[in-house]
């Protein structure tokens, strides 16, 4: 990779980040595609200097700026022209890798991973295949970027097929991991499985959630209701054994109300659940907008303004920022392609914690002892 | 049927309700299952009583409670007695169906029908097949009413498997249909198809939408994207003639952004869907509840408790109040089994509107079309 003469990349791999040493214990080095998502370059950079400055010291991170050098580094002038708080961002915890080619949000993903290897996706990837990333972070082309980490960091062994994991905010706090949310289609009750595994390891490690509760999502709870997956999946689910603790079948209702913490169903349902709900809570959030904005008052139209943002903060999409691809050798974070700079800077913030979970480690163990 | 000496049944088979004059294209009688619903019979006769109330009058309509009698009456005392306006509700729109037998939310559909021919549900449903009701309404075990209704009243000819619509809210105003939202689990690429002509139908005739355009639920826009049941149903209904306006492959959110006003998909997405959608807009909900709860004063309560009360009004699924089965020789409308009156009350205007619209008599027609 060519990088550039910018501060970090050169000092991670002499294992300091402008002066502080670094290894794999101490910093985490998120690698970010600043070319990927509706909004790229702007946002996605903007998305790095809030995470930066608001989060970088707490989790002694670093990030790498993937892309086009002169917008990235232009970008970060604005930045540092602009003189909002952010501006601050600690400059010695920020590196630029330039990158020539770029992947269009549209583009066919094995085509783009075959014919443009010197993409921002690319070599987003292949920070984190050469060891001088720890996790990547796109909000670009979600085929490519999965393909491609798929291709290059390859699955773990023993696994089928990689999955995406998708947060839901619970109502009784916390989140609820659905896999698989959209990489996978048509899949086997097998598979389903497996997501049960990798998604009780994710909600562990990452989450905090003790012995986490596996729901299998149907459209009912008793054991009569379900699809042919669901009637192949429940099975293997009941005899699964150590690592997975599952609960029954759930409804798409279910998945908001705390009663699980892993959810499992194949990628084209996931994906309709996690969409239909963004659909719905953007809706909601617009509407209720729109009362502030039509509010009698200034007293008024403040009070509902702050519930709003409240309300963002719990069940708003782009405060998420980021779903874990599981099953591939090393942490790869896809984020929404309408990420604004808050959704990129959240999505740091889990791709760095995440990745300094170790969770890729566990995933390796598991399945080893499974295939033991 | 044994119809009691209560008002209305009897002057419907005479041609009046309490002195007013009826007939099939005059007055609209639903058939109401009082015993079904987590809250029954309290909440679901009272919710007739709102109906009656707020808009017999203009829709000309009038209901048959079906179920205990002796329970609906006392229902009915407690309505009069208690002083709220619904007490009111003209009396002369009114009747009870007496019916001795109960089928449990969870009984087993098939064989409720089977050994309970004496049910609230069978007899609404049988109203209609005798000619004695327009419509059905039920918030009771949903997986028996359609049975019974698909038993007693038999499919459209031509119709493969009948299937719910659910009215989903636009945020350009309106309602998007989708079909189907549980009936059918496990389609093949046809019967999607024919859920587009169902839902178009219902779309033009109750909703009054001028050649709805009709999407295809998939996991992307792209062509590239789908499961095998949308690459199968794509061809299928990009070539199925007048009366499918098919627009494409669409995603969850897009049910909720007005771009498509029908919407097919297997009845396991749909209702993953469905559930979904219901389960994120209580959470948020709750919250701006909790906001509320929790204001600094009485007047941004008010003001959030009049948000809130606006946002349910379109986007909560009690406001919505009831999902025809699509595809029977009748309109049967579905309602929650967590229905409190207030959907109960909307559930029967919906009922009453659409089985004014003669929608079933435009798909009967349509399909013969078809298959000649």
């Amino acid at each position: 990779l060519p990088l550039t003469e910018f501060s970090v990349p050169q000092v991670i791999a002499a294992g300091t980040v402008g002066g502080v040493p670094v290894s794999s214990e101490r910093t985490v080095v998120i690698a970010v595609d600043a070319m990927g998502g509706d909004y790229a370059p702007a946002e996605v950079v903007r998305g790095a200097a809030i995470y930066l400055h608001t989060h970088a010291a707490e989790d002694n991170s670093a990030v790498l700026l993937v892309g086009d050098e002169a917008r990235i580094r232009a970008e970060l002038r604005d930045i540092e022209a602009g003189g909002r708080v952010h501006a601050n961002y600690p400059k010695d915890r920020l590196g630029i890798v330039a990158s020539s080619q770029l992947v269009g949000m549209d583009e066919h993903p094995m085509e783009a991973f075959r014919d443009k290897p010197d993409s921002s996706i690319a070599y987003t990837i292949q920070l984190v295949q050469e060891g001088r990333a720890h996790g990547a972070f796109s909000a670009g082309n979600t085929g490519a970027f999965m393909v491609t980490a798929t291709q290059v960091l390859q699955r773990i062994e023993g696994v089928k097929r990689p999955a995406i994991a998708t947060l839901f905010p619970k109502e009784t706090g916390g989140s609820a991991v659905v896999v698989d949310a959209g990489a996978n289609v048509d899949c086997r009750p097998s598979q389903l499985v497996q997501f049960a595994l990798l998604g009780s390891i994710y909600a562990e490690h990452v989450l905090g959630v003790r012995n986490p509760r596996v729901g299998l999502l149907s459209n009912g709870e008793e054991d009569a209701k379900g699809n042919e997956l669901v009637y192949g999946a429940r099975t293997l689910l009941q005899n699964a054994g150590p690592g997975v603790n599952f609960v029954g079948n759930v409804e798409g209702n279910h998945v908001f109300e705390g009663g699980v913490d892993v959810v499992v169903c194949d990628g084209f349902v996931g994906n309709v659940l996690l969409k239909g709900a963004e659909g719905i809570v953007r809706l909601v959030l617009s509407l209720l907008s729109a009362e502030a904005k039509n509010a009698p008052d200034e007293i008024t139209r403040e009070a509902l303004l702050a519930s709003l943002l409240r309300l963002r903060q719990r069940v708003d999409y782009a405060e998420f920022g980021g779903a874990p691809l599981l099953g591939v050798n090393g942490p790869v974070f896809i984020a929404h392609g309408r990420s604004d700079s808050r959704a990129i800077a959240t999505g740091i913030r889990i791709a760095a914690q995440a990745s300094r979970s170790g969770y890729v480690s566990f995933i390796r163990e598991s399945l080893k002892g499974a295939a033991a």
